[in-house]
C-alpha cells in the first residue's frame, strides 16, 4: 500500500567536477555574515578549503570559521558553534565536508536562535524548530550519508552516549544548494569510500525492508541498489574511476533525501544498533553499520520472507528454480555478504573495538524502531550485538 | 558517462485520497486573484470543481475562470487566457486538470507579463522567460504527462500545424505545489487511462535510449519501467485498483521530472513524431506515442543495441542464453509489443485517422532530435511514418 505523504525537496544540486564556481551564483542571494564549518585538516592539504574561501572573499562575505567538526559531531561542539554563530551574527551557513559537517550546520541552522537547549527540543523531544533558522549550503567531500539533500542531523551527546538522528519535517531545514563533484571524493582513503558505499546500501535497505507491497519506492530502491553495486565494484577495482564514483555520489544523494521512503513505514533498525556501537567506540558509521547487518537480517528474515526473496531475485539475480523461499532468501544474504567481503567492510564489532563486556551498554544506547519486519525486544537486541561480536 | 548537470524540483507534492484539503495550506500563501484553469466538463461532473471552488471561497480569493482548456492547448486558447488573467490582475494560477490543464498553466503563467508574442519566444526561440511569472499550483486529475512537476509546457499552433514542448531551464517556473490524489484519476475512461500509462512509459523510454554507460539514471528508469509494468496490468485488470493506479500516478511524476535524465543526453525522437501526428490528426498523445514507438524502436535498434539488450534483459526479463544481441534486443521489442497490445494501445497511426496522403505533411511537422542513437534524416522520418501506418 502506497500510503498517504507530501513530498518536497527544494535542494538545489550542482554536480560535476568544477561544480564548486556555482558558489559565485549562490552565494550572493544570502547574508553578508557567513559560518564556514568544516572538519580536520583534510580540506586544506587538497585545496578545497582555499577554493571555497577564496570565492565567499570574491563575494564580500564576512566568515567566521568553525573548524574541527568530528565525524560524530559532538553536542560540546554544537554549543562551541552556536556561541560563534551568535557572536557574528551568522546569516549562512557553508558547510565543507563530508555528512557529518553537512549533519552539524543543519542542527547549528535549527540553534542558533534556539531558546531552549537544543539537544532536549530536537534530540530527546524530536520538536519542529520554532525559531528562525539559519539557510544552509554544503561543498560535499565525501559521499554516503545523503545529508547533502535531507532534513536530518545526527548529534552525539558523548555524557549520556547517545547518538540521535532527527530528520526535521520542515523542508527548510534542508540545505538551499549542495555542490557535489565527484573528483572531491577521490582523495578520500580506501577505509571511508567503502564505509560510505556501505551506509549509502544500507540507507536503501533501511527503507525498502519494510511493507509487503510492490511500491514503486520499492522498484526505484531496487534501481539504486543495482546501480550501487555496479559502480561499487568499479570503484573498488580503481578508486580514481571517475564514473564509478559519480554514480555512486548520486546514488548517494538519492538514496536518502525522502524519495523511497515515500509511502512506506520504513525500517532503520540497523542505524540504531550501528548508532549504539558508534556511540560507544567512536568507530566510523558505515563500519557500524556493516559489522552489524548480517546478524540483524538473518533475525528478521522469517518476519519479512517474501521481501527477502525479491531482494534476492531483484538485486543479486538469485535464480529461484527449485528452491524454496528460504534457500533464495538466505542465497540473497549470502550474496549481500561476499559483496560487503570483497569491498573489506567492518564483517564484525570487535575489529570496530567492542568487546562482550560492552554489550550491555550498547544495548541501552539502541533505540527500537517499529515499521521493520520485526519490532525487537531486548533480548533480541542482545542477541544480534552478540552475534554481531 | 555521468556528465554535468544541476537538479532543482522544488514543486511541494501532497499525495493520497483527500490530498485535496492541504490547497488550505497553500492557497494563503498566494495572491487574492486566481485563474482558475480547467478543461471540459468532467471535473465538473466528479466534483472536483465544486470541492476547489468551496476551498477558494473559503480561502477569499477572488477567482476568474480559464475553462475549456482542450486536450492539445491551442495558441489561441492561451492568448485568450492572458486578456482574461491580464484583466484580473491575477496573481497566482490554480490548474485542476490533466497534464495538457497544467502545461496551459505553466505557459500563462510565463505569458501573462510577456511584452512579447510568447509563442515567437518561447515556442520558436526557446527563450526562458525575461518577465515576472505567475506562481502556478497543480491539482491532477490525469495522468501521464508529469507536468505536476516540471517546467514543461507544451502549447500547439493550429495555424501552423506544430505542436511544439518547451522545458524551462527555470525551476520557477515549475508548480509551486501539486495534489496528487490517486482517486480523482479512477474515474477516468479505459482510454484515457492505458493512454497516460503509454505516455508515462515512453517518457521513461526518451530518457532511458540515450548513451552507452551504465548510469544511476538507467538503473532507475528501469525500476520505474518494472513498477509500471506491474501496476498497469493491475490497473488493467480492475480500473478501480487504488493500489494500482496510486503507484502509476507517482510513477508518471518520477518518469518526467528531470531526474532520470539528469547527466544524459536523452532522445525524445519518439515524442516529436507523435507531436507531428498529434498536430495532423488531435489524437490523444499518448496514443500518438505508442502508434509510431515500435517502428522508431526497430528502426534505432541497431544503433543502439547494447542498451537494447539491457532493455529485453532488466525490464522484460529477457533470458540472453545462447542468443545474439539481435535476438535478444528483437524479443524485448517484442515483449513491448505484447504488454502494449495487452493495454489496449493503438498500434498504428491509421486508427488515429492518419493517411498514405498525410505522410509528407506529417514529416514536415516533425522536428529532429539529436540526443539519441541515431539521428534521423527526413527520409528515415517518412520512412518511420510509413511503418507505422
Amino acid at each position: 500500500m502506497l500510503g498517504n505523504f507530501s513530498y518536497c525537496n527544494p535542494t538545489k544540486l550542482y554536480f560535476g567536477k568544477g561544480a564548486v564556481k556555482y558558489l559565485k551564483d549562490e552565494l550572493p542571494k544570502y547574508g553578508k555574515n557567513v559560518a564556514l564549518v568544516y572538519g580536520g585538516g583534510s580540506v586544506k592539504r587538497n585545496g578545497i578549503y582555499d577554493e571555497v574561501v577564496k570565492i565567499l572573499a570574491e563575494c564580500g562575505k564576512n566568515v567566521a570559521e568553525i573548524a574541527g567538526v568530528m565525524p560524530n559531531p559532538t553536542l560540546e561542539k554544537l554549543y562551541e558553534g552556536m556561541e560563534i554563530a551568535r557572536k557574528n551574527n551568522t546569516e549562512f551557513i557553508l558547510a565543507v565536508g563530508g555528512g557529518s559537517v553537512c549533519d552539524y550546520a543543519k542542527a547549528l541552522a535549527v540553534s542558533v536562535n534556539c531558546e531552549e537547549d537544543p539537544w532536549e527540543k530536537y534530540y530527546l523531544r524530536f520538536e519542529e524548530p520554532s525559531c528562525k533558522t539559519l539557510p544552509v549550503g554544503c561543498v560535499l567531500t565525501m559521499v554516503g550519508t545523503g545529508s547533502e539533500m535531507n532534513a536530518g542531523a545526527v548529534i552525539t551527546n558523548r555524557a549520556t552516549k547517545l547518538k540521535i538522528g532527527h530528520v526535521f519535517a520542515d523542508e527548510k531545514v534542508m540545505p538551499v544548494f549542495s555542490v557535489l563533484d565527484p573528483a572531491y571524493t577521490l582523495t578520500l582513503p580506501h577505509y571511508q569510500m567503502v564505509a560510505g558505499i556501505y551506509d549509502i546500501f544500507n540507507h536503501i535497505c533501511e527503507q525498502y525492508f519494510s511493507g509487503e507491497d510492490d511500491n514503486t519506492s520499492d522498484y526505484i530502491a531496487e534501481g539504486l541498489m543495482r546501480s550501487l553495486l555496479h559502480s561499487s565494484r568499479m570503484a573498488n577495482k580503481d578508486m580514481n574511476d571517475y564514473e564509478a564514483r559519480s554514480n555512486i555520489m548520486w546514488t548517494a544523494t538519492w538514496a536518502l533525501n525522502t524519495l523511497i521512503s515515500r509511502g512506506k513505514t520504513t525500517d532503520w533498525e540497523v542505524h540504531m544498533l550501528g548508532q549504539a556501537v558508534g556511540a560507544h567506540t567512536d568507530a566510523t558509521h558505515g563500519m557500524t553499520l556493516s559489522a552489524v547487518s548480517l546478524a540483524y537480517y538473518r533475525h528478521i528474515m522469517p518476519y519479512g520472507l517474501k521481501k527477502f526473496v525479491r531482494f534476492a531475485q531483484n538485486v543479486w539475480g538469485v535464480d529461484p528454480a527449485g528452491k524454496t523461499d528460504e534457500e533464495v532468501a538466505n542465497e540473497g544474504l549470502a550474496a549481500l555478504e561476499g559483496w560487503m567481503r570483497e569491498l573489506g567492510l567492518a564483517m564484525n564489532i570487535t575489529e570496530l573495538g567492542a568487546d562482550e563486556g560492552m554489550i550491555e551498554a550498547i544495548a541501552d544506547s539502541t533505540l527500537i524502531m517499529q515499521g521493520g519486519y520485526r519490532v525487537l525486544t531486548r533480548d533480541e537486541v542482545v542477541k544480534i550485538l552478540k552475534e554481531s561480536l
